[in-house]
């Protein structure tokens, strides 16, 4: 399936723009991937999450157990959501979030090749810059690294992006209504106690302070 | 099951204190509820979620498919997990995020009383003080929403709150290595389009510019 699926519920609120997808997953890491076990459970795998075009990368260690049963092959869905702020609305009712979630199905392939390519990936990813202040991956590294791959084809998505929508008895009362968004902050990096004196917080680090404002 | 379980994998990341797991729910309110389909496929439904005591509570319209099928009492799986921050190591591969993950296992059942409690527990979990701020929910209003139970009795959690765990090589190069701890911030209140006039931003939704330090 090529086409986005349309969520069921509050069908106003879907998505079917891969642009909003692709600005999800570019700006939210942690994933949860439901499976069913083998005794037919439902189990649920927070994880970290990268996009590297038309797929959502995931790694972990070889001995992970739910891994490597996500690297068989079993069915899953991919749940990832952002916090993007509340709806003050005028009623505690019609209150609510706003929020940007989407849950991708499929099944997992294992990536063998271009590993070092995608550890470069999520280090670009959280901490840009980092890639080239750091040593190369070594070849132990990279084989004890299980990459886990879900193509981005069979997905829905929902937007909660609006106003509050109260009553006209609401409106017409003194109650305040509004939204207000929220943002991360990255703290002052805080120093290993091992670190060798010396060393300056690298231009990387730096950045995320200031890229988001704090 | 009344003992928390213990992760198979990463076991010196796991908590078994009740503690941790109520801080991590009574601050992170997007859950991914896991859940097996009718035709045996996993699903995974991003919903908010607030604690109540020695259960999570989460809510939904009564239209809602899939809240309707947890609401039968089908298994379930329940992932919440926090972003807390960047641990930077001096390579690549041992760079990791500092998170907390709790899974909670079990079947949600249908809570038909105090609803309206539970709505006004909603509401000051994500904005204190609002309930006083606002009209009570009506009749109509309570019986539209479906608030289902999930008991904390049969759960794992994993904590990530370490440094960067480099290899002897690598503390003795050249590269920095830290933590960088992320925190939401409020922005500034946006008022609704259609707000009346002389109404000002009350004080539960300026508390939250102030608590978060923004």
């Amino acid at each position: 399936m090529t086409q986005p699926r349309t969520p069921i519920r509050l069908p106003e609120k879907a998505s079917t723009d891969r642009s909003d997808l692709d600005r999800l997953l570019d700006s939210t890491h942690i994933g949860h991937f439901a499976l069913v076990s083998e005794d037919g459970t439902p189990a649920v795998i927070p994880t970290m999450v990268v996009r590297d075009g038309d797929r959502v990368l995931a790694h972990g260690s070889t001995g992970s157990r739910w891994m490597r049963r996500l690297a068989t092959g079993a069915p899953t869905a991919l749940g990832v959501t952002a916090y993007d702020g509340l709806v003050v609305a005028r009623s505690a009712f019609e209150s609510s979030i706003r929020y940007r979630s989407a849950v991708i199905f499929g099944r997992c392939s294992t990536v063998t090749e271009d590993k070092e390519r995608f550890l470069d990936l999520v280090t670009e990813t959280l901490i840009p810059g980092r890639s080239a202040e750091v040593r190369r991956p070594t070849k132990a590294e990279l084989a004890a690294t299980l990459v886990l791959a879900l193509p981005l084809e069979d997905w829905s998505m929902k937007v909660s992006a609006g106003w509050p929508e109260d009553e006209d008895d609401d409106i017409a009362g003194p109650a305040w209504a509004g939204v207000v968004h929220v943002h991360h902050v990255y703290d002052a990096p805080l120093v290993a106690p091992d670190l060798r004196d010396g060393i300056d917080v690298p231009p990387s680090v730096r950045a995320l302070a200031e890229r988001s404002g704090g």
